[in-house]
């Protein structure tokens, strides 16, 4: 038996029919030439066949009667028939219907009498190519880590025929990943098991936002998207070119992240308008962010900040506002820089546990939501990568909305695209993929003005 | 705002992740000649413009964070488009497949933000026939009058071109049924507002049980279905033919309900002998019985009963166990016939709601489970009937599995065929469908030994 981490211990203690607590991918694979009619049903044999796990895809909450569950449990008989699953989609086998079976997929709780994961394949789709959904819990392994994972289990040689399973990869392929756990995450459970006590970490999280917060000339407005939220869930999912991106970046002297930002606060601003509930202060993002690129020494080792951004929904002007979210990005990274280690590591943490924001002690009586919005940009491979030889065309990440955050946007770039994946309550956002649209119009219009 | 009904909110009281409270049923329907491949999605639009809803289709608990629901409130705008899916079988779509894809369904809670209920269409089957697997809450509707209700929507013409929907019935078609609510379900309600408590007609069902036990030389074991269940289900189906059943019916001077209480019984012998895991004592099953053939004038209209029934599991030889069978349920009746109306109609009751069995007060201090099964048999009909020109093949019940009932078998006449509907918990019973294998060769032992 092994006690859970109380970071950990958070995602299983707040799950709820309401509030699915996992993480979620939906990767698109081109099959490789002369793939017969059972390549996928042999593809799964051949990973069916592999029973060795790793202790992350044995583990299941030891307590589930009622109890709170404290501690995991190692499970002796994997069931893989039960967590690697085929399904298809209905004639014609479009896009959208593909994005209906994830949003079920996604909304579904995971069993807790089992390890916390699913795999899904999914065939039919028109234009011949089939999907993996995979889902994790987030007690066991956050959004990035598990984007990792997944990109761990892929290969760049198109004709291996050594075929990888994400349950049994080697450990620790590179010193900066744990097993299935990022480095943060691990620095975190250190910095906490080392006596710091989590509400010691949530006051500094909440400290650093806060002073992140002053340098804000306001706080984030309610918005349609910050109320509470169902059970259901929708996907929308989109591939960028990530040239028409660094094109803008480069006729602005912004960053890619900037431009990012800007399409979805445009994206964001159009939605509302749509709608007529257009708030006149701007939005706020909490953006995760490398810091990298800012050639930061003083913060530790940690290279990954979560920054609060104003998205500068309130202006009409696509250029003023891309001006206004890199002027933001660019003052919060500053302030962060003035935060103590501790407060540092704390607010990262957030990157890794959106929850806890919402769970932060003394954040509820500030009255106002701290933001408005989850926008994260993870980094991708750069170059093509297959699984059993079928090649890896998009892998878009499926986050968790929460209450008062009822829309969350990850991306994550894969060669020369940027997959974005859009996850809302259904109810609060029936029409979600319109802000898919929106997102390529935000696009266009940034690209328009710059040129 | 209307409160719900005690026995009603019974189901949503208990229901949790390891224990969904909702009936199911899977159908089986062969297009109709020339159907074309738009034919599903085109008979889902037409239903989907249907939007008018009786008042169940509307219903969903009033309040749902965190605190009891006691009452019903009426959605406003249903999403249609959530509650009736389409989806697929991978390739080669088999029985197996489908069997698969329903048990994921029936492993899902509803959602309680929503009326509780949902269709799937499916198609994909190797054989060119579609799925249709529905679901309601039993907060809602009992088992028997989901089937009928989803009876009610198909018609004896083929070539009628009036699709009706399932939440657009007129009402009351014949005077014993009500809106989506058994006539048995009304008279409890009836009994219950009339000031008798729930408390009491449990104590009254109690009482009628535990008379009927006396009949019985013995306590029901407790056997590998009597554990506490997961959430996860197994679902198997297969059709016999009636006439197979009517014969050693003849041969035998019994009833078609003893004979198919005998196949279950020697299935579950044959199941438990596979594990070693045959009990001494003889299982008991729940049965819940049309009383009608007995000529019974002494039920106050009440024509259905919960009996107890031994199912000489400890017996060898098919045609002995089938006399112990026929002469259980025989004593079972004449008790039944002894028990004052508020007993025999608080019995009864057990029938719509096997869970208040577990929930009766003092059960639990009788030590051994009065039961280790139900086994329903619910009269269907003898016309072939159509939806939209397909005509139906099949209806399998889906039931609901209990803490200490692990497996439930629900069957139902159509035709010329007995559609038989096993639900298990799927960490209990990971081989459930070998139960089907035990039910051919018990009914051939049957009619072997009849001849």
């Amino acid at each position: 038996m092994e006690f859970i981490a109380p970071l950990d211990a958070l995602f299983l203690l707040a799950e709820s029919r309401e509030h699915p607590m996992h993480v979620g991918s939906l990767q698109l694979f081109e099959p490789p030439e002369g793939a017969g009619p059972n390549y996928l049903r042999e593809f799964r044999e051949t990973l069916l066949a592999d029973k060795n796990f790793r202790p992350t895809f044995r583990k299941r909450p030891a307590t589930w009667l009622g109890a709170p569950q404290l501690a995991w449990t190692q499970d002796g008989e994997v069931d893989l028939d039960y967590h690697v699953r085929r399904s298809a989609l209905p004639a014609p086998g479009s896009m959208a219907q593909l994005l209906d079976h994830a949003s079920t997929l996604h909304s579904a709780l995971l069993d807790r009498h089992r390890p916390l994961w699913e795999l899904h394949f999914v065939e039919g789709l028109a234009d011949g190519r089939f999907a993996l959904y995979s889902k994790m819990h987030h007690a066991l392994i956050d959004g990035v880590s598990a984007q990792r994972l997944l990109r761990r289990t892929l290969t760049t040689d198109p004709c291996s025929t050594e075929v990888s399973t994400p349950w049994n990869l080697p450990r620790k392929p590179r010193p900066e990943t744990g097993s299935g756990r990022s480095r943060l995450g691990g620095l975190l459970e250190n910095l906490s098991s080392a006596g710091t006590s989590t509400t010691a970490l949530m006051k500094a999280a909440r400290a650093g936002l806060v002073q992140q917060q002053l340098t804000l000339p306001f706080e984030a407005p309610r918005t349609l998207f910050n109320v509470p939220i169902g059970g259901a869930r929708k996907c929308a999912v989109r591939t960028w070119s990530m040239d028409r991106i660094k094109q803008v970046k480069k006729a602005t002297g912004t960053t890619v992240n900037d431009v990012v930002l800007a399409m979805s606060a445009g994206a964001l601003r159009a939605y509302l308008l749509e709608r007529d509930a257009l708030p006149d202060k701007p939005m706020v993002a909490l953006v995760p962010m490398s810091l990298r690129e800012a050639d930061d020494t003083d913060t530790q080792g940690v290279k990954i900040a979560a920054l609060l951004c104003n998205l500068g929904t309130d202006i009409a002007d696509p250029l003023e506002r891309l001006r206004v979210v890199s002027e933001s990005t660019r003052t919060s990274k500053e302030v962060y820089r003035s935060l103590t280690a501790t407060q540092t590591l704390a607010v990262a943490g957030l990157m890794l546990s959106p929850l806890a924001a919402l769970l932060l002690p003394g954040f509820a009586s500030l009255g106002l939501p701290p933001f408005n919005i989850i926008i994260s940009n993870v980094p991708g491979p750069s170059e093509p990568l297959y699984w059993n030889g079928a090649r890896l065309d998009a892998g878009y990440p499926l986050s968790i909305p929460l209450d008062g955050q009822a829309v969350n946007i990850t991306l994550t770039s894969h060669g020369d695209s940027l997959d974005f994946g859009l996850v809302g309550c259904r109810r609060t956002l029936p029409d979600l993929h319109r802000l898919l649209d929106h997102l390529e119009d935000a696009l266009a219009a940034l690209e328009d003005a710059a040129d």
